[in-house]
C-alpha cells in the first residue's frame, strides 16, 4: 500500500514544477501529509524549493521540483569488443561519456576492473564525487537473470557465466542493476523517442539477432528472461550450421556476421557486419544484394511475431541498421506481405534515432527507474518516518 | 492515487476473513480509515461482519470476510454455433448454467434476445433477481476492440461487425465486458489452474486457430487488440488457400476445419472438427495421422512464439484438444526440438483443464475483475464519501 511519496516523486519527475495544493490534488493525500512526505524526499535529495510562482492574485502559490543533480547516474553498455560508458544526472542528462576497446572475453575481474578505472575518471571529469553515485544500469551481451544481475551461459562472454556482477561494482555503494544489450537498448530508445507506445519492440542486427520487448512501459522478459531471443528462429529451407548447433537459425542465415562470412566465401574482404555495411555503402552489388536478402528474411521470421504480439512500432538497430534503407526495404516488405492486415494497419517499422547511444540511454533509464521506482520510494520514507 | 478500498476489497477476496488491525497494518492505512472504507464496501454489499475470532486472550478480534452472494455475474461464452451461459456468485461460483444452439450468423438483435431469455431463466433457476446483476462478461468468436465492447470485421459473424454489444445487455443495468473468445479462455483457465504462472499461453485448436496471451496476470491485447492471431503465420512449403485470402496461412493447414476438409477430399465422412477427433479416437488411421501432422506443424510455428515470448506454461484447448495425446505429442516434439533450450527448460505444454467450460469461467473472470477493479472500487468509495 502507498504513503504517497513515490507517487508525489512520479508527478514530480514528469513536469517542471508543482505546488503543494496541486499535489494534494492530484494525489488525495491530505495537505499535511503532502508537506511531510515533501520533507522527507527533500531530505533524500530528490526535491527542492522551486520558489513562488508568479500569481494571478493572492498569495503566491510556492512550488517545488524534482532535482537532477541530487545524485548521478552511471550507465555501462559493454559490448563484445567495446564498452560505452556515461555518467548521467537524475534526469538521465549526459555529464560524460567515453568509449574505449575492452574485450569482454578478458573476463569480469579485468573488464569490470578497467571500466571502474574508467568510470571514476569520468566522474572526475563530470566534477562529481563517487558518493554521489545513485545507481548504476549496466548492459551485458549475454543473457542474464535480471533479479540476481548473473549472465546465464553467455555464448560469447568466458569466464562471466553465473558471475555476481553486482558484487564487483558494489565499490560504489549504489544499487547496480544488470541486464542484456537488447533489452536496455528497446528500453532506452522507447523512452526516449517512443514513450507512449504501448507495445513496442527493438531488434538488434549485429554479429548475432536479438529483439527486446517493451510492453506497458516494462521489458517483458519472460519465464527464464530468455524472450526476444529470436537469433534462433528457423527459417524454411536454410541449412547454415549456428554457433547453437542447430541449423537454418535466423542468426546464422542473417545476421552481420553470417553475411560477413557468406561475402568473404565469395572473395569479398569483410570480417564483420561493419565492414558488410561499409562494403554495401561503397556500392559492392553483392554486399547490398546480401543486406537485402538479410533484412527480407528477417522480415519473415517477424511476421510471426508481429501476428503474435501486435505491436506498434518496430525499431530496427545494430550494426547493420546502418545500411539504412536496404535493410529496411525488405524487412517492411516481408512484415507488410506477410502479417495480419489489421496487425499492420499502424505498424511503423523505423532505425533507430539513438544508434550507438541506445545502450546507455538504457542502462540509464534501468538505473533511474529502479532507484525511483514508487514502491521504493514509498519504503525509503516509511523507514524514514520510523526512524524520525 | 489510491484511498484504499479497492486494496482492502483485494486483500478480502483472497483470505476467508480478517480482522482491522490486519487490514491495517498490511495496507498501511489508519485504523479508522479501515473501518470508513469497510462500511463503504459493506454498504456497496461486498464484505460483512463474520463475526468474533477465537481468542488467545483478550479480548476477541472481530473480523470482516468478502461476500460472495453480495451480487451475481452473467457469464456469456457464444460460439459459432452455441451459447453456453452462467450465472455465478462474486466467486466466479456457478450457481446455475446451460448450454444451448445458437448461430452466431444470426445476427446481434436476435441472438442477444435469445440470450437474454436464457439468463432470465437461468436467474429463476439460482432464485436471484435480474437487480442482483453486478457485472456481465461477455465472449465472441471474433476479433473485439475491447475498450468499446464492439466487435471488429469479424469474419464469422456477419452482422455484428462495430455493433454495441454492452448496449444491446444493458437491460440488465450493469457494466458489460467484451472480448474475444481466446481471450477469456486464457484468462479463465490461467486464473483457475496456473494463477502463479507469470507468462503464459492458451492456443485454441478448433475449427481457426487463436492464441490468448497472459503477463503479469493480464491479457496482452496489444496495439489493435489482434496480439494472439496466430492463425495466419505462414508456414512453409504449403499453398493451401485460406478464408483471409493469403496461402499457407497455419489456419488453413493445421485447423480442425482444414483437417476436416482434407480428409473428407481423402473419403473420410468428417464435416468439422468434431468430428475429425471422433474419427481418430475410433482408430481411423487417417485421422489420427491428420491429428498427429496437424500438432506438429502448429508446434513448428510455435517455436518461434516460444523463442520471442518465453511462456512458462503453453496449454493447448479448443475442439482438437480433445484428441489428447495425438496432438499433442506432435506439438511438444516440435517446440522442444526448435526452440532454445533457455526457453523450454521449464516450459510445461498440457491440454486445456477447463475445456469447454473455459469460455464461462473466462467471462466470469473478466466480469469480476472489471467490477472489483481496485481504481473502480476506489472511485465508488470517493463518491460515496462525498455524497455522505
Amino acid at each position: 500500500m502507498s504513503n504517497g511519496a513515490g507517487a508525489l516523486l512520479e508527478i514530480l519527475r514528469r513536469q517542471p514544477e508543482a505546488s503543494r495544493s496541486e499535489l494534494a490534488e492530484r494525489t488525495g493525500l491530505a495537505r499535511s501529509t503532502v508537506g511531510q512526505r515533501l520533507e522527507l524526499l527533500s531530505a533524500l535529495g530528490y526535491v527542492e524549493e522551486a520558489g513562488p510562482r508568479p500569481s494571478t492574485g493572492g498569495r503566491p502559490a510556492s512550488t517545488v521540483r524534482f532535482k537532477p543533480d541530487g545524485g548521478v547516474i552511471l550507465a555501462l553498455d559493454l559490448g563484445a569488443t567495446h564498452c560505452r560508458l556515461a555518467v548521467t544526472d537524475l534526469n538521465r542528462e549526459v555529464l560524460a561519456e567515453v568509449s574505449h576497446e575492452l574485450p569482454i572475453a578478458d573476463g569480469p575481474e579485468q573488464v569490470l576492473g578497467r571500466v571502474r578505472t574508467l568510470l571514476l575518471a569520468l566522474l572526475r571529469r563530470a566534477r562529481r564525487a563517487p558518493a554521489q553515485v545513485r545507481a548504476i544500469g549496466v548492459g551485458l551481451p549475454g543473457p542474464v537473470e535480471f533479479a540476481s544481475g548473473r549472465p546465464v551461459n553467455p555464448p560469447i562472454m568466458p569466464g562471466w557465466d553465473g558471475v555476481d556482477v553486482p558484487r564487483l561494482l558494489s565499490a560504489f555503494g549504489a544499487p547496480v542493476l544488470v541486464d542484456n544489450d537488447v533489452n536496455i537498448m528497446a528500453l532506452g530508445e522507447h523512452r526516449e523517442h517512443w514513450p507512449q507506445c504501448g507495445d513496442f519492440l527493438f531488434i538488434k542486427v549485429a554479429t548475432g539477432i536479438g529483439c527486446g520487448i517493451i510492453t506497458g512501459g516494462r521489458i517483458h522478459r519472460g519465464a527464464q528472461g530468455a524472450a526476444g531471443d529470436i537469433g534462433h528462429i528457423r527459417v524454411p529451407d536454410a541449412d547454415e550450421l549456428c554457433r547453437c548447433g542447430n541449423r537454418g537459425c535466423l542468426e546464422a542465415v542473417a545476421s552481420g556476421g553470417a553475411l560477413a562470412r557468406r561475402l568473404s566465401a565469395q572473395g569479398l574482404a569483410v570480417d564483420d557486419a561493419r565492414a558488410v555495411v561499409e562494403a554495401a555503402q561503397r556500392g559492392e552489388p553483392l554486399a547490398v544484394a546480401a543486406i537485402r536478402e538479410s533484412g527480407r528474411t528477417i522480415g519473415e521470421a517477424m511476421a510471426g511475431m508481429v501476428n503474435f504480439f501486435n505491436p506498434a512500432t518496430l525499431v530496427i538497430g545494430g550494426d547493420l541498421a546502418h545500411a539504412g534503407d536496404e535493410l529496411l526495404a525488405g524487412i517492411r516488405g516481408a512484415v507488410y506481405e506477410r502479417s495480419l492486415m489489421l496487425a499492420t494497419r499502424e505498424l511503423r517499422i523505423v532505425t533507430s534515432q539513438l544508434d550507438e547511444a541506445a545502450g546507455v540511454v538504457g542502462a540509464a533509464t534501468m538505473a533511474t527507474d529502479g532507484l525511483f521506482d514508487p514502491a521504493r520510494v514509498d519504503a525509503l520514507a516509511a523507514r524514514a518516518v520510523s526512524a524520525g
